[in-house]
């Protein structure tokens, strides 16, 4: 749930693609939204179209009379069904001019890998007439800004903003960081710093941290919004302020953090923007600790998202995955006694791995999980979701964590290793050498 | 790039939540699109909007005008901002009427966990004048489906149908699959089939395939469509028949099939809906082979990837993550002097890791990576991104394959990933025991 102002200034995100209707996941609308926090801005809306140039140039039409500025990606390719910039000249009544210099660009684009234009790309170097041509050093088709005056059409009284850019991220990305977002927070919020408070919750469901934390939500107004997320295991609050310095903006999220501690304070297991795995990085790091994983249900999705961190080297020596409890044996020296007497799914298997780990590579943690994520595989007295998670160390302390869990495999190991994490952090944050 | 006609009928998604314009990743749209292929029906348009009454119900009208059906997934919850319900009402100009026995179930609900239902629920009893209420297992928001008979004070000449959902996923789901989509198929699309031809290329980038198949989708029209998505890796073309029998439309894309193996046949690693983990393991298991990884780079995503599939425990034994190197000699034996020599990233560390995984297991195939993922920890002679792949077995042969890999960290792991499980699917295929 969310409380505060709508965002102003609003700017609008259109994703051209009939591939994003039929499947294919779309993680542009996060990152943008997250590229835009950084200036200080924020999304007002977003929406997904097929590759139809009708319905494209209605929507951009109706975009540009609503908000500030519009964002569109995607449909600049060579192809036939790349319609964004027609459908952009439709929506606004103006011509597309030939750029030689463009075409020019692709050429020795092409050259430089060796191969030659195909007749198609020609297409890519056209351009609204009266835009800005935005350099795209990672692929062929250029970016578009074009400032629409007050009225021009339309009831509006502003002055609107349309950016076409090129649908993969990578060519996205640099194009919006360094040509658009300068422009459009110079355009839109010249005296205005954005400042985020992140406290990260385990432990407590999110209807009872959204209840905890009502009154402190209900001061949300002008220049003060908050944000509660929750994920599998993990419930995330934030807090945005709008003021003008960063330092009147921070004074008004001290305000805000010490009023959150007081309510949900016991339950937070850091702060700041890093994600649980870098924080873990961070807390492992700081106090010279070293780690190695033992996984069974989780099969290396612990290991990797650990590893997904750049410099994960300097505390993750390495992991097994022991789905076979030959391996177990053999790998983590899990007694034999133990997997007929209790099987591999139990509080004493989990204990043997993380300390079988542990010893094997002389890491001053050991971390193992140990469990059934379904959907075949459950008993009466083992059913799916029941899972152990084993921290061996520091010191001569093991402790194994159970966990009873219900959904899909998927969601069961994710929950397993964000869980997992947790009770690393927590492990390491309270027992410094 | 897609071909084809738009879809009809025109299915409407809107998604209400404003911490999915502040960086929370939606899965929503794929998956559901998902769903609706499955019955023959597909999504015309997505958007996503802040949870604001007023903007939500000006969307809710002009979806209605432009759409056959519109789900509306979120904002069904208790708290303040949660107003879907609201916007919905005030679109259409209905009330929303108090229905016992929904409050009934709820409390009933909040009874079963040993808890108090709180006041705020109340809200969730009430219901758009005239629509059905659906049944929801998992949680305590009802869906509700309203039918809109034509004209109803719009210009449209169609039976629409207005459907809200709960928004989390686990809970809009079963709802939809069992109460809503045999509704929309039989009111829109009572009389067609559905199927879909899955094509999935290595080796051959987008654009290539784009113009290879370019003839082939020229044929697009009523009846027949077709997509090609790329992935890092990889190149995905689907084709999709309506029919009035499956009959028919199988045999609209069997010409279609050779006509493609014709054109990019050779790129073809796998045909149908499974995904490349999914095929990996069935190519295994039918072949009886076994397998182990050896991984650095990649840190676990491998294996994980591999154990994302049910029943991967029939051919995958384990895994190693060797981030130290120290762990690459203890556990895979590779050979300090390969090591000393070589350095861990080297076509000859990537062949020891292989046959030393084998070896340690007793797996008919050992898989390995090992490569730099950055950002740092590049050179002149070794720059991140160099990647190396071996496949030991099945048999005598090892085979170590060299990637020279641009992009992010990120990028680079999935990529390597990516690549190791389609050398695998290629050496269970070429050399079946």
């Amino acid at each position: 749930m969310t409380a505060g102002l709508l965002p102003r200034p609003a700017i609008e995100l259109l994703c051209a693609g009939s591939e994003l209707l039929k499947g294919q996941l779309n993680t542009h609308v996060p990152r943008i939204s997250l590229l835009l926090a950084g200036r200080g801005l924020a999304l007002s809306r977003e929406a997904t179209l097929p590759d139809d140039r009708a319905g494209l140039a209605r929507e951009i039409r109706s975009a540009l009379d609503r908000s500030d500025a519009l964002i569109v990606s995607g449909g600049l390719g060579p192809t036939f069904d790349d319609v964004t910039r027609e459908a952009a000249a439709d929506a606004l009544g103006l011509g597309l001019r030939f750029r030689p210099a463009i075409l020019g660009r692709i050429k020795a684009r092409f050259k430089r890998l060796g191969l030659r234009m195909p007749a198609e790309n020609r297409r890519q170097a056209f351009v609204l007439s009266g835009a800005e041509v935005l350099v795209n050093k990672g692929g062929t088709a250029p970016g578009q800004l074009l400032t629409l005056p007050p009225g021009n059409g339309s009831g509006s009284r502003r002055i609107r903003t349309l950016v076409l850019l090129p649908g993969p991220f990578r060519e996205l990305a640099p194009i919006l960081e360094a040509q658009v977002l300068p422009r459009l927070k110079k355009r839109y919020a010249p005296r205005s710093v954005t400042e985020r408070l992140s406290l990260h919750l385990a432990g407590i469901p999110e209807s009872a941290a959204d209840e905890k934390l009502s009154n402190l939500v209900a001061t949300a107004g002008p220049g003060l919004s908050f944000t509660i997320l929750s994920y599998p295991g993990q419930v995330d609050f934030h807090a945005y302020a709008i003021a003008k310095t960063s330092r009147q903006a921070r004074a008004v999220l001290g305000r805000v953090r010490r009023k959150a501690l007081a309510a949900v304070g016991r339950h937070v297991l850091w702060e700041g923007e890093a994600p649980l795995e870098a924080e873990v990085g961070r807390a492992l790091t700081a106090r010279r600790l070293t780690l190695a994983a033992a996984e069974s249900c989780t099969g290396g999705m612990l290991a990797s998202r650990l590893t997904d961190i750049p410099g994960a080297s300097a505390f993750f020596l390495g992991g097994v995955t022991t789905y076979a409890d030959a391996l177990k044996k053999d790998l983590l020296r899990v007694r034999p006694k133990t997997l007929r007497r209790h099987g591999a799914v139990s509080r004493e298997c989990c204990r043997e791995m993380a300390e079988g780990i542990r010893r094997r590579t002389g890491c001053s943690l050991g971390l193992s999980v140990t469990g059934i994520a379904g959907p075949a595989g459950g008993t009466r007295s083992k059913p799916v979701g029941l899972v152990y998670i084993g921290v061996a160390g520091p010191g001569s302390k093991t402790t194994v964590h159970e966990l009873r869990l219900s959904g899909d495999r998927g969601f069961i190991r994710t929950r397993a290793t964000t869980r997992a994490l947790q009770l690393l952090l927590e492990s390491a944050a309270r027992r410094p050498r």
